[in-house]
């Protein structure tokens, strides 16, 4: 057995496809985003422009969160130093977690260190707790959602892509005793596309399934209180689990779901990922607490984040760009190509001073690959001339298409 | 299909064996560990001495850590806003890979979310890589390294904990030419004992495997500069893979291996656990990368940590309670039922102050059941005859036996 050459094989196999990742080194400038440094391929750092943050909001840089992250390090300290059941369940947790389940309407909320794992440990721990239980997953599911229902070991059924009629048929060919979840995203984070929320929930109804949906790229965002797009139409209530993130529109780290008290005390108690951690850290708590508060109460953020997407947008469309049909606050563009994708990327940052990762599978499927634009309320309208123009250059340099 | 029923009997089944789980809602005292301030039970809150956390060294409370994450939160912001490949790779991660990297005498060194993330990803992970990968693993291993086993869908070997003719008898056993993988941990935090790692790095050579081990209760407690029980023992280049946490001995949050440039790269490549995940706030990496750099240079704390433990071993000793082998920082006190371990419990945190949490099955096999202590350079010698005295009456007030 020759482990060196395995991994060197592995190692290879990226290179060859042309998706071999390197990791840009930047720090973004607190109270200045979007702009930050970078310290990639030259001495010392160099300013850019990052359009690729999922702090769509700016909110890791809210001077209420920073505030309360400051308060809490010299209340209590950095770490919790301990699991949630051994010496790390502080305050911060709890006041959180009822701030959370207040969020979603639902009787309580569970925190986990990030969204994956609370994806992962949920999934998981809900199926091995419902012998027989088949988990309907639409087919551009998370890789965090994916991993949980790989590792419950149950049957899993995959649907087409926010397709209903094939939904349905997979729940209708199910034993109609057998235990079932339907799990699903809100807002799909590659392509900018919705889930049809209530019919779903119409689907679960009909055929006696309970519900699990991933609102990560929608909390804080959509709502009229942040909550999401199950908020914004109303559907929070139909849900069996809601699961978010404090790592994206919230600006900080970490995962929860919402649900009634009795599955969240399940997963509490059951889910390994949950159970055996040290706790988030009290500092992102706190930090997590002020961005939630803030953005049940405040609309303006969501607005000129919107407002930006759609000029971002328009400017792409009627440069001939191939902008992608998002209906939210994502701005994709099409490339089609790993190579070509991570060039233009390349040429962004070295040239222009814009950072923008290029995404590749397995993030997407071979073939879409793309750039991922998320304009934020604070990319002005001079920033976007500049990229479009930057980005109309570059679709000329390499040969590459506008649309007439 | 009734699913409340299910919920309620997987809820009622831990009522009826004792371990249904009640969070203990505390706020440390930053500058007065172990002092804090306990929410449970009545209004406002209550002063209490805390001895079960595994901020070992309240690294979590150390000037300099503080400091770091308060220059990281008012120079970059709170959260890093994005997975390490898109937006989420500062410079302050970059360094604390390189400082881990050296802490452990190896080439490279790959941030986690979490000490459980690194373990369950990078098993997971690893044993994909390696098809027909047998993994041998310690029958006490930490739940982490379970469910990364687990989730690897490989095979699996359990040897007794431990013990190097079982150990040897299972390698012996397998196919030659197959791959072969020793999961074990270094200091096993439940017992406080230690593992052999010469003489399993021997076997491993003899069989041609390779090996994971777990410093996670070990890094920053052990070694010249801190480095576990490798450093320790100079056997760190002789394991494959080091994995350990920042959220114990150094206080914060955040888990990592060190290991060989291709191996650490295969990881970053593959694992699932490592790539679709916000990368750790800079806040936290920033704190870790002070206190690693600390613990490094100083071994003050260490020795301290370790003159308390050995008082308070001695204490426990002499006034006759059962206080379990440990040879390291952790001094178990065996109680061996659930349902008193949680009742002494709760008669320290009522009637004494004193919080230590019950450690119950699934964390220590049934029959085991103890309080886990862990006295750090703060806890005073008063601290520990009035611990000592504590448990003596309520020993006498159980009925349960003293030794002469
Ligand atoms: C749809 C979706 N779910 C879950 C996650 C994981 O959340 P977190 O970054 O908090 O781990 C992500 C991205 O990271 C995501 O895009
Ligand atoms: C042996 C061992 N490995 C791994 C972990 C997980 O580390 P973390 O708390 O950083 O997730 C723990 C405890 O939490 C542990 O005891």
């Amino acid at each position: 057995m020759d482990y060196a050459r395995v991994f060197d094989d592995a190692i290879r196999r990226l290179h060859a496809e042309g998706r071999y990742r390197v990791f840009i080194d930047i720090l973004r400038n607190k109270g200045a985003y979007p702009n930050a440094r970078c310290f990639a391929g030259h001495n010392g750092s160099r300013p850019i422009t990052v359009w690729c943050s999922n702090d769509y909001l700016t909110m890791g840089q809210h001077p209420k969160v920073i505030a309360a992250m400051e308060e809490a390090l010299h209340d209590v300290g950095a770490g919790s130093g301990g699991t949630r059941n051994i010496g790390g369940n502080t305050h911060y947790h709890v006041e959180l977690e009822t701030e959370l389940a207040d969020l979603h309407g639902k009787q309580a909320a569970l925190l986990f260190t990030s969204g994956y794992v609370s994806n992962e440990a949920t999934l998981s721990t809900l199926a091995k707790l419902l012998p027989g239980c088949i988990i309907f997953s639409d087919e551009l599911n998370h890789a965090s959602m994916i991993a949980g229902i790989r590792n419950a070991g149950c049957e899993k059924k995959v649907w087409r892509h926010n397709d209903l009629a094939h939904l349905e048929e997979l729940l209708k060919a199910a034993p109609a005793d057998a235990p079932k979840l339907i799990a699903f995203e809100s807002v799909y984070s590659m392509d900018g596309d919705v889930a049809p929320i209530h019919a779903i929930c119409d689907l679960a109804d009909k055929y006696n399934a309970l519900t699990y949906l991933d609102e990560v790229h929608a909390v804080g965002m959509y709502g009229a209180r942040g909550g999401g797009i199950s908020d914004r139409d109303d559907a929070a209530c139909r849900l069996t689990i809601i699961e978010g993130t404090l790592g994206k529109a919230f600006g900080v780290m970490g995962g929860y779901i919402a649900a009634d008290r009795n599955i969240v005390d399940v997963i509490r108690s059951y889910a390994p990922g949950f159970i055996f951690t040290t706790s988030l850290s009290p500092v992102l708590v706190a930090g997590a607490l002020a961005s939630v508060r803030h953005l049940k109460g405040s609309s303006v953020e969501r607005d000129s984040q919107q407002a930006a997407a759609a000029k971002l947008k328009a400017l792409f469309a009627d440069a001939g760009l191939p902008v992608m049909p998002s209906v939210t606050h994502i701005v994709p563009l099409l490339v089609g190509d790993p190579v070509k994708a991570k060039r233009i990327s390349d040429i962004l940052l070295l040239e222009y001073g814009i950072y923008v990762q290029p995404i590749n599978y397995p993030t997407v499927p071979r073939g879409t690959e793309r750039l991922r634009f998320t304009p934020g309320p604070a990319h002005d309208e001079a920033m976007m001339h500049d990229l479009t123009k930057a980005l109309v250059e570059i679709w000329d340099r390499l040969d590459m298409r506008l649309a007439a």
